[in-house]
């Protein structure tokens, strides 16, 4: 008989107080990717507060979004059910995005923008440099808006563009899913295939 | 210089009714998966409304829903973005489910269910079936209720329960979020990985 899992806090012998303080250091701490979620293009608030909660369980260092405000606003803790908490979150505007990417490209981050274009990789098959693997997923994944994409100007600080395979008549998935698919396929080849072969 | 894509309808020499008519039959037809994403126990319709958009795009068969009225209402149809149109949806309510789940499993259907369970598989170490693969994905994604995962009165039906490994300090994915996860997992490594392999 399959049973749910039941996780025995009591069993770790630690109050609440410790037990909290534990976990905030493994989320805080050793435990992170070096993955950045960039959300500075996107600009609804239901997407950025799923984007939160979604980056956080999936340990990336930090999430950019375009406005810092949007974390204070109900809808956004509401969906992001407190994952503000958890995982660094920092503003980067539009305007300022193309020199934050460059400046990450030279402390030696992988840029990659999630895009349809003439020379994306199909999310399965894109090579991951190995540094990447090796530094923890060290990554910025770049999301684009929600109608438009990446416009065209920061094309060219990306590394490498991917694209999700897509079989329907609907044009694209929505970016909070299209990001959480992404993030899962790089943390997969990254973190998970990497323990596996420990 | 990485260009965006751009789909050139006018050389396909088509009139816009022969293009509805031929993506209407792929979309409807042969490039289908095999695979019914079950969201009977789901109850929010903006998560009703996402697993629609995102099944479709992934060519899944059917989407079950709990009552096939939501399919009519406004968010619904704002969030699917007309998914509703190129995808088969049918109704299932949780009375009926565990026998529609039974009655599936004699058809052949490998039955999945997406829960954290003393047993379930690491999403990336699931074994699928080799019949599942062959037969363009036959399987039933069983997705739990928001709050409660699955009832364990319909653990019984399942074959395999399946979990996506998490890392953070919030407890778990939003439904949408991880079925959509699990059926990108599930469509790379049936259709995607055999079109490589062939």
């Amino acid at each position: 008989m399959i049973q749910r899992k039941i996780i025995p806090l009591d069993s770790l012998n630690l109050g609440l107080e410790d037990l909290r303080e534990q976990r905030l250091t493994n989320a805080k701490g050793s435990q992170k990717q070096q993955l950045i979620v960039c959300a500075s293009l996107v600009d609804k608030i239901p997407n950025l507060g799923g984007l939160a909660r979604t980056s956080e369980i999936f340990a990336a260092q930090s999430l950019i979004v375009p406005d810092l405000s949007v974390t204070k606003m109900d809808i956004f803790q509401s969906i992001s059910v407190g994952a503000a908490d958890w995982i660094d979150i920092q503003e980067v505007k539009e305007e300022a995005l193309l020199l934050w990417l460059l400046q990450k490209k030279t402390e030696g981050y992988w840029i990659v923008g999630l895009e349809q274009t003439s020379s994306s990789a199909p999310l399965h098959q894109v090579e991951i440099p190995t540094n990447v693997v090796k530094n923890n997923n060290k990554t910025i994944l770049l999301l684009g808006k929600e109608k438009e994409g990446i416009p065209v100007q920061f094309l060219q600080a990306v590394d490498t563009c991917v694209e999700i395979p897509q079989f329907g008549m609907i044009r694209s998935l929505n970016v909070h899913v299209s990001g959480a698919i992404t993030i899962w396929e790089l943390t997969r080849r990254t973190r998970l295939l990497q323990q596996q072969q420990e």
